[in-house]
């Protein structure tokens, strides 16, 4: 077999075999295979695409190319959430105790990462005491006891999709169905998920600008999900502007403990009830969404799914009184407001312009040896469709610097103010099961 | 400006600046643009094609990513011709003589070459103290003279072009009409060619396999030319069969001495006259192709065309007297006839098995590193359309072994012969001025 021979099958838009896949994904890995063979398939398959088959192959051949968690110790479905990416995205630290509440397992690698904020572990580790290292066997234990546990990546989970995801990064390939797919599925199933709920963004906060290639990249990985053994569904949902109020760690933490008490922002609520009950559902825990949704409110209301959260805290270092006393949280020296200039409604909020001022304010890392302050952000105070007198706040900035001017120029830029009521977004765009 | 934003730009179609093509190919070429990116580049230049200023513009970047042969003290308009190779391709050895001796100054670089047979230097070789080891004084004064020189690749030309086809060559991207032409074309151009005539071949034998993908690299090269001041014309000639009767080199030579004499092949004789046609109209010696015919009808009827001939090889330091004795050329010790085994007519030759019977025999080279044996070769003594009676000769093996038996089977598996009389192919499809 030669790799030049499945590049040219490609770019004349053939079926690769799964022993070409397979090949090619080795080669690669191990360096048989150079950087500009890679290359030049990546952007063939960027133009012909792949279809169902060579996604599901492309996908396990970069699982098999690393270390796959075994969480075969652990009782019951692991039902795995997968996020595209936005701004005060705080669902996974809602999500995890709500459905384990339920009975659903939730045995979470997460990540660090750049961006407006910090990633899930960022977020916890605003939590004083909080830490991930826990051994593979404490990490079951605490799952298989309360059903909850994040621990950081850990292994050498798809050393493939790393090397390629690199690659296409410096060559205009990233944007390609097939690739972002399996990129993404490969990640969950080598974590160990047995089944799969995907919550794909769109609108310009997110990766996928519109809602039709948001349907075909949640298509194509639910697709990939049961060609592969691992029930998987999606939602696309909105990030024309941000989840919730809060932008910023502790903030968001605060956020996510008022949601877990039945307090939090509507849109975030209604987002975890949503990708919970698809949880819930995968997790065999409830028949029908209805039904897991029924489930979720009520451990909501009676209290079970913030005591979760304390016990996961606690079973994790961290000092659990944070939940009833959110003071005790990081907190920024100052705080500014930002009046509205107008009367009107609120017409707009950039996702990614108002992400970019919590990250100018330390809330997130621009380069991986930048470090974050987990007190500051923002916290929204109108979301789109919101009437708003001249004078009242828009934003509240949470800081450690006095001088925010910059910060306070970029929401000025970034939020829009209009006389005429708008069309509020919708939250949820679709679900998607097949 | 960063080669990524050129990928993409390129990938979605967009038209190259002539500012990033030169960032590319002047980057590639320094190495501070990796080969990954490159081949990225060149696959969606595969499928989004370049425009006829994208094309110029790459041409004429390759020809300044090294060094560029300076003519301009020879006298007259240099013509140079190029041919996309074939099988028994002898027209290079016949044009220089019978241009040169209508006035049209031929200062050629040529090569070695990997394929059926030697390239243009290694037929040379076969006549006996013949060098192209000429420093350039003596080159121009031999062309200022006898208006005919050949030396051998000489300085670093087009180091662009050299290693972008290294690297289409492993990333199948070598099937490009823009990537093709500006590669053909920069070499001519860097070897100081003033005006050019192409020789594309279609059929079986040549790269190009139909009419219309010759026509497609045949237009795209003389835009080129015509675009950076270069006068270009082509023409499509067949090459189902192999042209003329020898394939070998010595043999060869003895086939281009009769031609320039008057007595070649039909077909050799024809395709002569027509690029040489070409090649006197934009040198500036005729008005018109028909002038141009007649002018070198007359040479060859004359005789000057074969003087110049006898010049050319005593100034480079080989026996003239090869061309009223070609027995001085390097004779194979043995001969082979391989009779027809049925009555008929011949109605297939396939060019590129043929071609490699007569390398099987040793008259070129598989590799780099293979060594030439200029006597062998082939002699075909039926054509596409001959009627032939059974135990005629087909083809007559010039060898230095005695079994042969490899090349005879290769020999009948690829002439066909047909009851009925076949169509023979057309030799000139079709003449390309823009």
């Amino acid at each position: 077999m030669r790799i030049v021979d499945i590049i040219e099958k490609k770019r004349d838009g053939g079926e690769l075999t799964t022993e070409e896949i397979r090949f090619f994904v080795e080669g690669y890995t191990n360096g048989s295979i150079p950087d500009y063979q890679a290359s030049s398939l990546l952007m063939a398959i960027y133009f012909k695409d792949m279809n169902d088959r060579e996604r599901a192959d492309l996908t396990m051949a970069m699982v098999e190319s690393g270390d796959q968690i075994d969480l075969s110790k652990i009782e019951g479905i692991k039902v795995d959430k997968h996020s595209t990416g936005g701004v005060g995205d705080t669902t996974t630290l809602v999500l995890g105790p709500l459905v384990a509440a339920v009975g659903v397992p939730v045995a979470k690698m997460s990540g660090r990462g750049l961006g407006h904020t910090g990633g899930t572990i960022d977020k916890l580790e605003a939590i004083e005491g909080f830490h991930v290292e826990l051994t593979t066997e404490q990490f079951i234990e605490q799952v298989n006891d309360i059903k909850l546990a994040v621990i950081g990546q850990t292994g050498n989970l798809t050393p493939a999709d790393k090397k390629l995801y690199a690659l296409r990064d410096v060559t205009a390939t990233v944007s390609s169905i097939p690739l972002i797919a399996s990129s993404i599925m490969s990640k969950k199933i080598a974590a160990g998920a047995d089944a799969i709920v995907l919550d794909v963004k769109t609108g310009e906060g997110a990766f996928m600008k519109t809602v039709e290639d948001a349907k075909n990249l949640a298509h194509a990985m639910v697709q990939i999900g049961n060609n592969v053994g691992r029930n998987t569904m999606a939602i696309i949902s909105d990030m024309s502007q941000p989840l919730g109020f809060a932008i910023g760690n502790a903030l968001e933490v605060k956020e996510a403990i008022d949601t877990l008490r039945g307090e939090g922002p509507e849109d975030l609520t209604e987002l975890c009830l949503t990708l919970g009950s698809q949880m819930v559902v995968l997790g065999g825990h409830a028949k029908t969404i209805e039904e897991a949704r029924e489930q979720l409110l009520e451990v909501i209301k009676n209290g079970s799914a913030l005591e979760i959260f304390k016990q996961f805290i606690e079973g994790q270092g961290g000092n659990p009184a944070v939940v009833d006393d959110t003071s005790l949280l990081p907190q920024a020296q100052y705080t500014f407001e930002v009046p509205a200039k107008e009367d009107g409604f609120v017409s707009f909020i950039e996702a990614d312009e108002v992400g970019t001022a919590a990250m100018i304010l330390g809330a997130g890392r621009a380069t991986k040896e930048s470090t974050i302050d987990l007190a500051v952000g923002l916290m929204l105070r109108k979301k789109v469709g919101d009437k708003v007198t001249k004078g009242e706040s828009l934003v509240t900035i949470y800081a450690n610097q006095e001088d925010v001017s910059s910060v306070i120029d970029k929401i000025y830029s970034h939020i829009k103010i209009s006389k005429e009521a708008p069309q509020a977004p919708k939250l949820i765009e679709a679900i998607i099961t097949e």
